[in-house]
């Protein structure tokens, strides 16, 4: 019988239950919840991974707790720079972007850069051309503002720390990287994964994390598996995490759970990289490994429900 | 006996000698010859694969019949926007950069992201900021214009085509990558990677190729390679190449050849990836494969002369 199997993440860093409320945590499983049930419609309809891990990044975008689309951190100049990449399993085309401002989805733009720009990564404000010529939906710096990022922002604003994700006064020593993503297997055997995020708080000089980079925060191929990370992205590119566990698979012959506890809790850890990813492989086995104290998650069987994680 | 090698490329395509002048080929060969020269002359005194390979490239960046630096192609702005990437195989640090339009040496900024920055990744204006507060030599628009390259930009800014290299009437049909890159194994045993580029001709909307992404256009590792790649990026990126390369001899023990040839050879002619590289392993064999017509290319081993190839 064929089967699809979906996950998403919303980040992972320092999240712990005393670090939470309950109506925040309500706020994010609730969050969590709707974006994987987006993409578990599709699939299960017989639509693409594609198009279901696309459904699924969207909503987490448009969702204003995690840092991508709406609510994506505010750069030293005040300004949101935004990232996303996307990849098919079937044919290995992928569509990538960088420092993106003003695209209300940057993974949507990912998908046609894929799709009809003849490249795989477009960045800054010619980027955002393409897209407008393309008729995406173009938003002023007003849409992406929210309180919490703006607070962040305001916190270290004069000095040169960049934050990996939003640490507030109240959540003091707290690193979350708020990155989202999606992997997805569908009834046709084929893989996707997609990935997106605002980057880091006060980030300067255009500094670009693993998010859009093939191979590092992304990567799927039908003949292993399909990832998308979240992490301190300037480790992630160093170890191309996401091709890494493709390869131990392919070449040494390791399970997704082998190939993912051996690169996210051995060599990241050694390398000083915190984070965590999601994979599915191509029988729709599901990964969640971190090394980070929590990773806001979600995942689904066909057949079975919705399950949603937050901690250890 | 410790030993060095060294290996530089300055682009592949459609290069014939058909479509060479003697003193065109000259040209090319004297300015490999001096840039591979200098490289080697770090080596040869027990100094860095890291400063040999950022001499090299500068030096090839330098000059203007290479698609680097000085005689980059012009974008369908009329701009100039280029991207580079470097690698230390002791430590994995990296450095990178794209979009870049005043910074005289790319791959110096690039060396600068990885040891000032606290990022791997920095891009477009603000990355140019961060190399003026740092002292880099930034350059006028004047300093970057070849009259070669503003007359193959005239030939195709009105269209929608972009190229691969310079294709001028004269050479019809030629294309060519005219990236530029360096890898080097140093007297200590650290292999370094680097490479530099201007991208395509008449390109748009920010388009990015493999040259600044660490695991497609540039990977070094002590324990397995160092890696340089000059082709149609696209393919180069969505196969990871650099990385792949380096998991193929790690996981599945192939040697340097057998891994090149597997990934440029077979890989990347079913995808339809135009281009070549240069890599050199732990011990300090060199290969330099390549599946368009020619090559740019030289290479040395401590204690013998250096060597100069252009065409298969």
């Amino acid at each position: 019988m064929k089967t699809f199997s979906i996950a998403i993440h919303g980040g992972a860093g320092t999240i712990l239950p005393a670090l939470m409320t309950p109506q925040k945590e309500l706020a994010y499983r609730t969050a969590l919840n709707e974006a994987i049930r987006l993409g578990s419609n599709i699939l299960e309809k017989g639509g693409s991974s594609l198009d279901a891990v696309e459904a699924a990044v969207v909503s987490l975008e448009d969702f204003p707790l995690f840092n991508a689309g709406k609510g994506a951190v505010f750069t030293h100049k005040g300004t949101h720079e935004m990232d996303a990449s996307i990849m098919s399993g079937l044919n290995l085309n992928a569509g990538a972007v960088s420092g993106v401002s003003k695209v209300k989805n940057p993974i949507s733009l990912a998908r046609l850069v894929m799709e009809k720009s003849g490249h795989v990564y477009l960045s800054g404000q010619e980027a955002e051309i393409f897209a407008s010529n393309n008729g995406l939906p173009i938003e002023s710096d007003n849409y992406f503002y929210t309180d919490e990022r703006y607070k962040q922002w305001q916190d270290v604003k004069d000095s040169d720390t960049y934050q990996l994700d939003h640490t507030d006064k109240s959540e003091q020593g707290e690193k979350k990287f708020g990155t989202v993503g999606a992997v997805a297997l569908d009834l046709h055997g084929n893989l996707a994964a997609a990935t997106s995020t605002g980057g880091m708080t006060n980030k300067k000089f255009g500094r670009v994390g693993d998010t859009p980079i093939i191979g590092a925060g992304t990567y799927a191929n039908n003949h292993t598996c399909a990832i998308s990370c979240t992490g301190h992205g300037e480790y992630f590119i160093r170890a191309v995490v996401a091709y890494d566990i493709s390869c131990l698979m392919e070449y040494k012959g390791l399970s997704l759970k082998q190939a993912c506890d051996f690169v996210v809790k051995e060599k990241l850890v050694k390398m000083g990289g915190e984070g965590g990813l999601i994979a599915i492989d191509k029988i729709g086995n599901i990964e969640l490994p971190f090394n980070s104290d929590g990773m806001y998650r979600a995942w689904q069987h066909s057949g079975e429900a919705i399950q949603t994680a937050i901690y250890k």
